[in-house]
């Protein structure tokens, strides 16, 4: 399997360039028979759009899906669904001032060592846009698993350090603000230090939190196919993750066996600091983890760096970015784990035979 | 592949369950070639042996490696390296108590949803056991990565509450204690409140540090095989572990783009916030990442938990256990990430050419 | 890997319904740095092209290629290559007549009852059309393979009872005439046969011939991918295939190991029976295979089938369709051959390190 | 997935040269629950074993089968299933005298060019022996497919010039000769010939036949991945195969549409042209596919050949050698295709869904 794919059962295979003819998707493995829902995953591509809330860069992409193959009629036929996206934003003269040196926190410098040629229009592979094709995906995923009554959603929980405590955790409101975040007062709070940020040219962290509710006992696998394995690879293939952990995380090293073991009594288990899975196979509780999201790299302070001839410089980086990525992020993680949900759906249909 | 295997360009294969015959490793991909050094292998396996320090429990296996197949006059040969480590300490009475009832914390109510067997001998595949197998695979890793002078270490920065902070952190001290911990007075307090958990019946959680050494720039890929998705698969794939992070990891959250950029001048880059990788891609900066260890789930105080009819009881867990699982599993993170890093020195020779 | 997808070192994936939007190609995994020759991808089209001789189905399709990604100044960049082409020829109404029958000899009732769905314009992921993007897969491999100065080329070397023995083979010739034939007399007495056939209504079978030039030793494995396991599965998924040999191929059965063992000498093999591979390891002699294709199914003779309610009922075939698929077959037998040694070099350039 | 794989839902590996200490086999992705039959197992070994017929070499190896896990109170639990057999026939000495020279017909020279070290000890992965670990992988998936009602059976139709027309075929005579020949009148002409080339030193090919009873509709896929794709990697994955044909195979490039097409009526199809499949997809009908096994390269007539320095040289093979493999090889076939089906079963079980 191509690194570009990803998943054994239902594979995505994401293809395009930030600033070529368009980017893309195909998706292969998905039962025949269900309807298309095209304005859902348009809403969703909408959710991902830069420019979709006042907090993001303005650049206005349109992002208006297109399907290649796979639909017959509005049905799923089954075979490879291919959706592209085409690139109508292309401003390449945007980025000829950094083409001669590499940005600092960006891919700029193993990208070139790596392969030798390096697209400086926008990044190539390592371009946020690869994520339309993500978002795509994981927007069909859910078609499939709401259907199951599986329900993926994620919210900001963290940003600086501005955090929303599980008291203070309204799930509800995540939805109301834009953000993403569950306490509408933190939201606010967030959306401050975002803009203060911004005037400053400078870019702040955050942590996502992703629930999925819904799921049966026995998704996963013992040994190297735990359902918090899988998970954790596709969410650190997402650009700028720099943790993952699931129920009580880090915090579990800080805690004794009889805190942190989950007592099960004839209702169930009667906690969850396990986050859902025990020997990573599903346990039929609620999925609980978290993402660890850097700022964004792309600041318009001036910043130390080389050349391509490795002479000292310095850079500023122009144009309108993200001063946090986690707003955006939300359905990007919510993308990842609908499609490892989706994928051990249709492994656990081969136990039951 | 089998959820049982690991790897795209050299694969392991596990088997073996806790109490039967035996457990093994096939490890298939092999550079021809290398002389295989069983007394390094062995050392590696005694590292991960119960009974292998004085704070684990003391049941005493021999773990003794057998080779069946891939190795000729002691060179590896390329074909599948099979190593088998018969089960000799079979104490199937150890578990009937707990053949009928769920303990809190273990798989034994996921594994039994998921396969309708469950062998009540130590947990099926679910066995700290089978992590032997991960320890032979690491260990021959290791033969190949140290002959390209990468090295891969870890070391226990976390129990309890007990933490190492870098400016604590002396790396050589690890190999002074029987925790690896990197400051031996640290390591004292750690002792302590292991011993005295393990009066209590009682168990702690931690953290484990790991460094790897001596990266060329470009392993990875930009999009869904970034390195820290492939680590952090292998690594939430060890049993027991809740969380990941790479570089500033968690922390990356409350820093801005200027404070957590790693500038770089014509000597390379100035600090290390990443981790070692950009755009998922090692850039020749140390690979640093922190994995969280819950506490172990046997303990000997009484939980409430449900026998397989649902009727609710109580359970007390016999036997000796380890208190702290960090010690032994210190050599199973090196492992994993070792088995990540051979993978792709092959991925990166194909792309020389 | 998706079942849309071929190859774990360079993986294509394809898509693309007969009479949707487009058909397509992503190949991931090239080497950066080679320049896209188009012309040649489009004169490699043009060989597959229905029309593109005097002998196939009149339907004219241009079959124009786009570049959607992967490709930079006319450089290939290492990432995801994407081609389309856009299917502009859809008359649905042609098939509307077969939308409620199985036609004898085509896939519709196996399809018709694996997906439940069946788009009736053209056959779904079994239609002909979808060897397009087999062929631009075969043609970019083959820009990688002439590099290295290997070679393959295929020939129609049987149609009905017409042989082209191989004493009476030029295969110089093949390029002279439509059919790819090796020996131009024969080539006009197949011309022949076909154009009868033509009239009757009916259709016939044939074989064709490859061969692959400028190996070195070593490609392939001694086990499950042994490069006539490989071979055989490239070319026994392509549509109306029914046999696949290699060497002497079912000739073998008849002849002893004195006759078959190609001795050795110091100057190299002094035979060929094997056909190129020892032990399923190439031995830097040419590989010569061939492959056997069933008659077009489409005829226009009357048929007896039943329709989707299981009554019978006769079928007469409208529409133009090729007599012999073995002209526009021989391009493709060539794609699929060069896919499989592209994958197999970049797997030796590993062996060396 | 490594080279020593095979099938992506039920992989099997093997592992072992002929000479080390034992060979063998992992078998993962097995539904639990069934009784693993022993007997079953221990008898399809024996067909393969040298020495299970007169005709064969009267070399004596037990090939008893060992259980290393998997297994539980004789019921397959679904976790990596491994049998060993010990390599109790040492003679290493035998092959001290061809470890200088390449046997023309052998991997020998492929693989030392390939491996760099090549184990005399009787050719490595190269071996006849690695099918014991094939044979035992078959006979658990005929455990399984019995259990559905299908039926893979196989016999030699040719040797030599002898061979049994579809009119002579008497399948179930086939189990009362030691050759599987479905004619036992055949099967004395074909033991004639056999015993009259062991005398000369020589050796002869031959053909088997195939066929799979009792399979569902819509097995396969209907691109990459088609039954008969499958099918003929599998098969061209044994050494010593050079041709698979399904169906009419190399006859249908004879035949015309009108001939060759299978015409259904609301019984089902009227004749089995195609041998089983139609779009690469299993129609209902039985599978029938036939095999090309050239002539045991072990001969012990003098042959040219080359030293290890390039020096010409005249070999004559010792030892006892079977000089035509098929009779052994009958159950090497049905045990590919039996893995092949298996794996397919579990695949249609997704579809269900």
């Amino acid at each position: 399997m191509g690194h570009n794919s990803f998943g054994d059962k239902v594979t995505i295979t994401t293809f395009g360039e930030s600033h070529g003819a368009a980017v893309g998707l195909i998706m292969d493995g998905l039962q025949p028979g269900l309807p298309l829902d095209l304005d859902f995953i348009q809403k969703e591509m909408d959710r991902r759009r830069p420019g979709g809330n006042s907090l993001g860069t303005p650049r206005k992409e349109d992002d208006k899906i297109e399907i290649l193959s796979g639909v017959y009629e509005g049905i799923i036929t089954g075979t490879p669904l291919t959706i592209i996206v085409e690139n109508t934003n292309q401003k390449s003269k945007d980025y000829s001032n950094i083409s001669e040196v590499f940005r600092p926190g960006h891919a700029d410098f193993t990208y070139t060592h790596k392969y030798g040629i390096r697209d400086p229009r926008g990044g190539g592979r390592s371009s946020g846009r690869e994520t339309l094709a993500r978002v795509a995906a994981g927007a069909i995923s859910k078609l499939y698993l709401n259907r199951a009554n599986i329900i993926c959603e994620a919210a900001t929980i963290q940003i600086g350090n501005i955090k929303v405590s599980q008291s203070e955790c309204n799930w509800d409101e995540r939805t109301s603000n834009e953000l993403y975040c569950p306490n509408n007062a933190k939201a606010e709070e967030m959306r401050n230090l975002i803009n203060d940020l911004r005037e400053k040219g400078d870019s702040i962290g955050g942590i996502i939190e992703c629930r999925i509710k819904g799921l049966p006992v026995g998704l996963g696998d013992p040994v190297f196919d735990k359902v918090e394995a899988l998970l954790a690879h596709a969410i650190m293939s997402i650009g700028a993750t720099k943790g993952f952990e699931i129920g009580e995380g880090f915090n579990a090293a800080t805690l004794t066996g009889s805190q942190n073991n989950d007592e099960i009594n004839s209702e169930g288990f009667i906690t969850n600091h396990a986050g859902g899975t025990l020997g990573g196979i599903t346990s039929g509780q609620d999925i609980i983890f978290r993402v660890a999201f850097k700022p964004t790299p792309s600041i318009s302070l001036s910043q130390k760096t080389i050349d391509k001839n490795n002479n000292n410089t310095e850079i500023t980086i122009k144009g309108r970015h993200d001063p946090c990525i986690c707003p955006r992020a939300v359905v990007v993680v919510e993308a990842m784990s609908s499609i490892v949900i989706l994928n051990l759906m249709k492994e656990i249909s081969l136990e039951d035979k």
